[in-house]
């Protein structure tokens, strides 16, 4: 039985780990509308450019912007408008010196033209409000070539590399692909995540829990993050702590998952048996057993071939606090996006003092109140088996590596948990 | 036609809007192990205490405190080990005077015993290291009262509220719910958020584009706002610029929906029009037409009944920011959660002066970079009605109201976007 301790400090562990999982996912071609939170399985690039002909940005006539120098509210400029651009159609008036041409907002400018006027600097001669074409305007303001008109290609040029690859699509991603015609998307498959639960105790949430006997919270609380993450979750069940059937159970979930997750149990020999079940899964094995983080420093990290492997700590909080360190990232990572996105993280001034210890990553839960001087954390102190503690908490303050604790009035950075 | 143009700063427009939103959408009960970001439609309540009964935190001995004071190295306390206490079983050992039982982490503690000693701070008399009771350890360490054991309740007391009303179901709390056998849980219903793409120039993104056309971007953008915010978009597809289609097509959109959306056009008139239908729709009708803020001044926001009806600008990234400054809110308000989560924002410093103006709030799209002295944020420029620019920005920086402008080196909110 491997009885190592090699204690890592948290960002190294998470690098050890990332830094073996060189593959990412097949592929699949989905319906670009349906793509939202999905990660691009190759850079896209743009099949024309956008917009594809000059569009005006005001409402207002369409000119050559050289009949309009020197004008002034004093000193007008007079132009004869001789068509309209209706809306949704080819510009297609011809504008000689002195013309001009009505053009709405979003409308495609005549070749001609090469500026706009707004509406609001023009006035009809003979004031009629409502004319139709032929009628004469007085413009009391210049404009320069390419005033007021979106040029071709001006949101994107033809073959531009619109979004790269492992990029995580938001709502204007989705916008930016249809406006090109890119209906369909090649995203990375969902990585699907085998979830174990193990204990003698453990029962599942719709048993009787008898005396001595406590309910899966782990595999409920992992599958949310695992969601959460872009993965799809596939729960195991609740394994008996003994060697043989978690060994099993372990080789049976990983042949079908993209990776593994077991909550190790919380007493010693669980973990050891732990760390045998997943070195016996196949190479490389465990990476490292413990991280120099509270809670959850009896993590245990691994990958077998490609499928990275964590024991969870046994306590609700640790295992919530470990998975988000690990698995979270390491679920993105499958999916080819480097960096997890930067979403939920606040910072706050402190409430009340934390003792911590130099050389460990502290977690803490904390509500968060708005006040005048803006966000306060105040801690939720609570053991680490208590998951009314994160349940109470809107999330995690972090204590720093290299600090002994922190101070009420310092800022502090709070994970949105 | 109702011509006015009432311009409000965002906030007072926000809460003018949510204000009128009195009624919270009718709840339906799912699974809790499906109701990850769903709202709570009511408080919830601990059916029992939890833990349910009194449970170790430590590998180690079940004692009776008062038989260790004094204990130490030099002078060890001698208990006799009489039992064990399996895992997941009732603990039926009884403890007189000088007796112990071993118990594991998490394990029921015995009712006779009132405290845990670490195996670390024992040893076994006689060296055997793997003895089955009966058996003699040296305890080399007192322990108080309570020591190293959970309490019933100490994570939650029986009928505790364990979740308001308006709620955003979050992985631990789905682990709170189920560890108290709550496998059902009653949520609000999702608010169906219709959607209508207004535009004669505007055709569908599986169209070709031809001269003067373009391809709907607000529906999808706006579509993939609401799903984030919890909500299902309804997309009803493009109506043609004219007051009876228009008309016609949110009459029907708005009776099949809790909510209705239209992307109004860029022209003067399109939006005039909008503002008709609004007002024909039901009372009380448009409640404001234009908001301090660039991009997105011209937004129209109304209620028929107790629906929200949002006039949105035809650029795609105004409608963004508009449909994030109103939408959202009133899509999360229709669940019943009074302020919408604070996920995705953070701060960083400025990389490039932004001027603005004072009395309206500023929204410039930014990208991260992350540095040595943390994040920076430089201002994607670019015209509101070029979708790209959002599609290379991480988020907005706000330029709040009172302000003419940002200096660079300013510490700025971004909000991720």
């Amino acid at each position: 039985m491997p009885e190592f301790f090699n204690v890592l400090p948290p960002d190294d562990a998470r690098e050890l780990l990332l830094s073996r999982l060189t593959a990412v996912l097949s592929s699949e071609t989905i319906a670009t509308e349906d793509a939202l939170e999905r990660v691009t399985a190759a850079p896209v690039y743009a099949p024309h450019a956008l917009p594809a002909f000059r569009r005006s940005t005001m409402d207002g006539y369409a000119v050559r912007a050289a009949d309009t120098y020197g004008a002034s509210g004093s000193l007008p400029a007079f132009l004869q408008v001789i068509g309209e651009v209706p809306m949704g159609q080819a510009a297609n008036v011809e504008l000689k010196t002195g013309d001009a041409a009505i053009v709405h907002t979003g409308g495609m400018i005549p070749e001609t033209a090469d500026a706009v006027v707004q509406v609001e600097h023009t006035q009809i001669v003979g004031a009629a409000l409502h004319a139709r074409p032929p009628f004469e305007i007085e413009v009391m303001k210049a404009v320069a070539v390419g005033q007021n008109v979106l040029q071709v290609g001006e949101d994107v040029a033809e073959q531009a590399e619109i979004l790269p690859a492992g990029h995580i699509l938001r709502p204007q991603d989705l916008g930016g692909l249809l406006a090109l015609g890119i209906t369909e998307v090649s995203v990375t498959r969902r990585p699907r995540v085998a979830i174990l639960a193990t204990g003698d105790e453990v029962v599942a949430p719709d048993k009787w829990a008898g005396p001595g006997q406590i309910r899966d919270i782990n595999s409920y609380t992992t599958a949310g993050l695992v969601r959460q993450a872009g993965g799809v979750p596939v729960l195991g069940g609740i394994v008996p702590d003994n060697f043989n059937a978690l060994q099993a159970a372990a080789q049976k979930a990983l042949a079908e998952a993209d990776m593994l997750v077991m909550s190790a149990g919380s007493s010693v020999s669980v973990r050891d048996m732990t760390v045998e079940v997943i070195e016996g899964l196949g190479e490389p094995g465990v990476l490292l057993h413990g991280v120099a983080t509270r809670p959850g420093k009896p993590t245990i990290v691994g990958v077998v071939g490609q499928k990275p492997v964590i024991g969870l700590p046994g306590n609700p909080v640790s295992a919530m606090v470990q998975f988000d360190m690990f698995g979270t990232p390491a679920i993105y990572r499958l999916q080819g996006v480097q960096t997890p996105p930067r979403r939920g993280l606040v910072w706050a001034t402190l409430g009340k003092n934390i003792a911590s210890e130099s050389g460990r990553e502290d977690y803490i839960p904390a509500k968060l109140a708005e006040g005048v001087g803006g966000l306060t954390a105040v801690p939720v102190f609570g053991k680490s088996n208590l998951i009314y503690t994160l349940v109470n908490a809107d999330g995690l303050i972090k204590v720093p590596l290299n600090k002994a604790g922190l101070l009420a009035g310092e800022q502090v950075e709070v994970r949105l948990f």
